[in-house]
């Protein structure tokens, strides 16, 4: 049964930064967070412009006193209303996501933000601090982990059917940056904006992300190569790198926007001692496990041999496809049990602990910068 | 924007009718319900056992006022509420779909209801009456034709783009019934509850909606061979049919719920004079279009060729999957958007009518009627 | 090693007749006599047309006096040399396979035959019987048993993993017959020549053989629908049947050339009450199994758990596809096997004997003759 | 028809050296040239130990005085016969590929020879200046440059149907080493015998030939990690690579053979200015085509829209398989094509002409050698 209302009676409440008119990932949000209905969506911040913002709430049905001109009006009523949101979601452009989550948990709430978790490694050492400090929970929205097959690897890795994992191989790739010009997200051009690095903040930090979500392996040194190959565009639209992992594993990461007619390539393979597993975003539903010396197997969601982590992941039947809107919701769903948990003063069930937090958003940063570092000391290997 | 929020000033209100605790399609009407943001579940009768109705509801969230121990009963006092529930969507045994429509319908309800349509021939003819009769708004969940690619499908065969339809083959392949036994849901198997055929009732009507869907014609004759295949069994395990269709195409049909390993393996293939299309539901996010001396195509949802009609069931850009939760929604969707035009007296989107209604569901009880008299009749070529 | 060479410490000599220019078959016939070097092609009738015959036969290659004006001069030329051929092989239009054949046994040769081995049952019947008269080789080319992954398949079902068969599906469609008109090959539409049914003789032969082959069953009854779609073919371009099969399985099966767009689309599936397979031949080197209650397989060709009937089918290691041709010359080189060790007065490899032999290409025609007769008397359930 | 025979009215004579019992290449090479029956193999040494080369020559039927002890004999007594072979194909282990290629030359025969060219950069280039002084025929067994739709991307390449080629991706991942030990073919392991580099010798080499041969485009620049990553293999098992290309593009590159349980993973993903091309060997007869802006597009041997390079690269009609034993006599099949020309003294057909030649085997060496020298240098962007 739904978690949230055994333990709580009621849904959490939900106050909604950004994500008004145009934006692609607010209604995404909006959609995961109404999913496993353990939220109800009650105040929201939509847009910077203050008029845009008001109308914005009220087309989502919210109430006229909830519809906020902007975030630090949000944040400052809520906190006050005996009936206030419990949690905060930010979806606003990167650079505003530093300060909204600094805000956010100032005032005791809960957090769930889009990555990257900030535009500055020193911002994230910084807001990682601040949610230790807090107590509170902070989820940030690396939404392909959320996928069952994905928590399939993570969980066969951890259960050492994979064996020593010994190479990995990760690649985004897209090709909604082949022709030049700043797209439908002119911000997200703008370094002071947008970060330093559009690729990597773009997509570059989900590949990373999904490599250690399922190897349970951290990067230590990396060679790279970070640039642009379309002219006319300032942006990076492509990064490569050669990476080394505890362990001793090797791997290979290669992430652009720049591939003309593709759509949305995430891919990741590992191999271990005992076998390789790849898995691709675009067929979500399919696992292929190549263990050594047997049959390759493909794996499906809630299919025979499916982990505990992966089957609490789907909400339907093997052979019903679930999709990028699930994989985004089962991150608001466990981060909905441990918010629950924590306000009920209770232990939540360790499997919903697996959605990223502070200590990856600020792993990814590390990542982000050391990938810039060596580009700009022509490949060496640099330590992350 | 939310074209009911827009048309009405708030969300339909929406009780739920069965679906109770291990209700596999319960959740997932509910789900649909939410994922567009254009229901509140208000009330709910969601088990033939008056106490467990009752907490079940309340394990929901319902007000306890709301939670109601059977069906009439939320029938009657919902429509007399000032709050009352809009919309009845009704998720039970097969056998009670006729009465609880029929007497949702009689109180002025829009009914959404899971598939049959009812248990037998007669009742189907009187209820596709009874709702052309009121005006009111009656929704069948053959959620399959809610995928983006299926509707694409539609939307190509309608706009001319594989010419005449010559040939068909469909085909819905389960693995669920290939051991003895009644399985989880003992009541399929009883004809009383179930109806005259378990795997014409749980998958035939699917497959033969989809078909009718996607091109467009009717199923004219068929010669039919129904029966069970697995020892032990009593309730039929497969059905397959030689069809002819409007205009003189030919066609295959092929549903089974013993084929060992099998998850679920919805597929239709439609040639027509100038291409043929594939789709596949376990893969729903490529279609393959073969058009005839030109290269094969893989269309994605949104992607590049997209048609209104598909371009509107999807929710996020093309490469993010959605599956079959989304498909689902499309129905409460469509269906929310042709009731609260019916309530504001506006004519609602040309677009938004696809989903199947009362017609349909009486086409398809007609179909599996055929289908087993001409399994009776030896294979006879047997009109529809 | 060549398992010729060994026997007879030479290859076999091979007359071809039929094959000549604009010949689709004809190439693929000597290709797969070359392949494994079992086989040297020494004389030829290639054309019904002398002139035409004779050239073809220099262009080859082939000796000058080896290059016959028809197929009896070669036969009766061939059967008195000291180093006349040994083996015939016919590839002409299906009108001719009948009466060449018989010619060849008659003067001692081993055949192998293109399908459909004749034109009319009667003449299968009175071949079937020469072959076993004379106890000649006779080998049929339904290549399609050729592919390592299907003998796999034929593997495991006579080894029991899947268990008691209980559904099948076999489908051949193609598209070459989409638009009207005789095509490429005229005297196909020719009944006279080209026999009773187009579609059935061209492919229905192959998916009938290949259904066979592969579950190890007889068809015992079928109800079938034999006829043509596109408006301006006369000869049938689509036939469909429900069967039922030994044991107690049902299969569909269903074969068109009328499919816009489709290039060679014969695919088997078959379910047991331990599992199922599935194998398409434009993807011939995976073979899906999934096994009730495991993880589903991918197979492939000397992949592990591959079974000697299919290991000895493959050439080069897992990994490395074969296709077609290789199938094709399998059927040769099995063949070969048989007619050196025929020669040497040895028994053969079992696993040798798995090629369609005269015994198959009867029950074929009664097949066709079953398809034919049912289809006519609208769709009754006919003995085969 | 044969164009050998056509212009020199008989077939090429072929001797080889190497490829005795236990080789898996041997079987492949003859088979290649057995394929479009342009070859009569008529001498061979093919063991190094001079009784089990006589004897294995036996077992392929080679005339008795035909069985040289060893490729230096064969070479003096082949060069001097009337009718001795006018070409030699050498699949010897790789350190005797420069000594037999050089002998070979020198005594006028064409050559086909297994890759790598040489085992190191200097005999490379010496035997890249020889062929270039002999005017002999070259030909270096870049198998997967043979297969048709490589080719068809090479001629989409080059008809500018990718516009600017932006961004490569090319890897060769297989599982052969994944555990510890030498294997099957124990020289390869020894430097002094394979080389410098076990996994770039034996699959670095192909990974980078078929980037070049697809995109028409040299490395010019590269940083590189070369290593090992099983735990008790010595010789390298894994190389990643980020590229630049000429033209500004981008790339990454990544072979090995520690990936457990994976078979034959060699995958090339092209990306231009107007659209992305992706082709893996495991399933040779697709090709993906994602035009900008339009659906994406699945290639087949001898579909729509085939380019003449491509077509004349297949032998049966579209929707029927060829493999890799396929690929690889092509490249047999157009050398001889370009031997037979230079012997009669005509022009062959340019499209005959794309085999891999000396120059290209010295590329890749260099290649080879830039890869060593980068890594050994941490990685340092090295010329190649």
């Amino acid at each position: 049964m739904n978690p949230v209302i055994a333990l709580l009676g009621r849904r959490l409440r939900l106050a909604v930064i950004g994500g008004g008119p145009g934006s692609f990932i607010g209604p995404v949000h909006r959609l995961a967070a109404r999913m496993d209905d353990r939220y109800d969506i009650v105040a929201g911040a939509l847009s910077s412009d203050p008029a845009r913002s008001i109308a914005a709430g009220a087309q989502l049905g919210l109430a006229a006193e909830r519809c906020y001109p902007d975030a630090m009006a949000l944040l400052a009523a809520e906190s006050t209303r005996p009936d206030g949101a419990d949690v905060v979601a930010i979806m606003t452009p990167n650079d505003s996501h530093f300060p909204f989550a600094m805000a956010a948990l100032a005032q005791g709430f809960d957090v769930i933000c889009d990555k990257p978790m900030t535009n500055s490694l020193a911002q994230a050492e910084q807001l990682r601090q601040r949610v230790q400090d807090t107590g509170l929970v902070y989820c940030l929205t690396h939404n392909y982990s959320g996928y069952p097959l994905v928590r399939q690897a993570r969980a066969m890795v951890a259960d050492d059917q994979l064996g020593e994992v010994r190479l990995v191989q990760i690649e985004y790739v897209q090709g909604g940056r082949a022709q030049p010009g700043p797209g439908r997200t002119a911000w997200k051009t703008d370094p002071a904006r947008g970060g330093d690095s559009l690729v990597m903040g773009d997509i570059g930090t989900h590949a990373h992300q999904l490599l250690r979500f399922v190897t349970g392996l951290e990067v230590t040194e990396l060679a790279a190569d970070v640039g642009c190959v379309v002219p006319g565009n300032s942006a990076h639209d492509f990064a490569g790198a050669l990476l080394r992992l505890q362990g001793g594993a090797r791997g290979s990461f290669w992430v652009t926007q720049a591939a003309a007619g593709v759509e949305n390539g995430l891919r990741l393979r590992v191999s271990g001692s005992k076998g390789s597993l790849e898995w691709a975003q675009e067929h979500p539903q399919v696992l292929h496990f190549k263990p050594l010396g047997a049959p390759a197997q493909l794996r499906t969601p809630r299919g025979p041999g499916t982990l505990p982590l992966a089957g609490r992941a789907s909400r339907v039947a093997a052979g019903h496809p679930e999709g990028f809107p699930e994989a985004f919701a089962n991150l608001y769903s466990d981060a909905a049990e441990a918010i629950a948990a924590r306000r009920a003063g209770t232990t939540p069930d360790p499997l919903a602990l697996h959605f990223p937090n502070a200590h990856d958003g600020w792993v990814g940063m590390r990542f982000v910068n050391a990938m810039i570092r060596s580009s700009e000391a022509n490949g060496a290997w640099t330590r992350v």
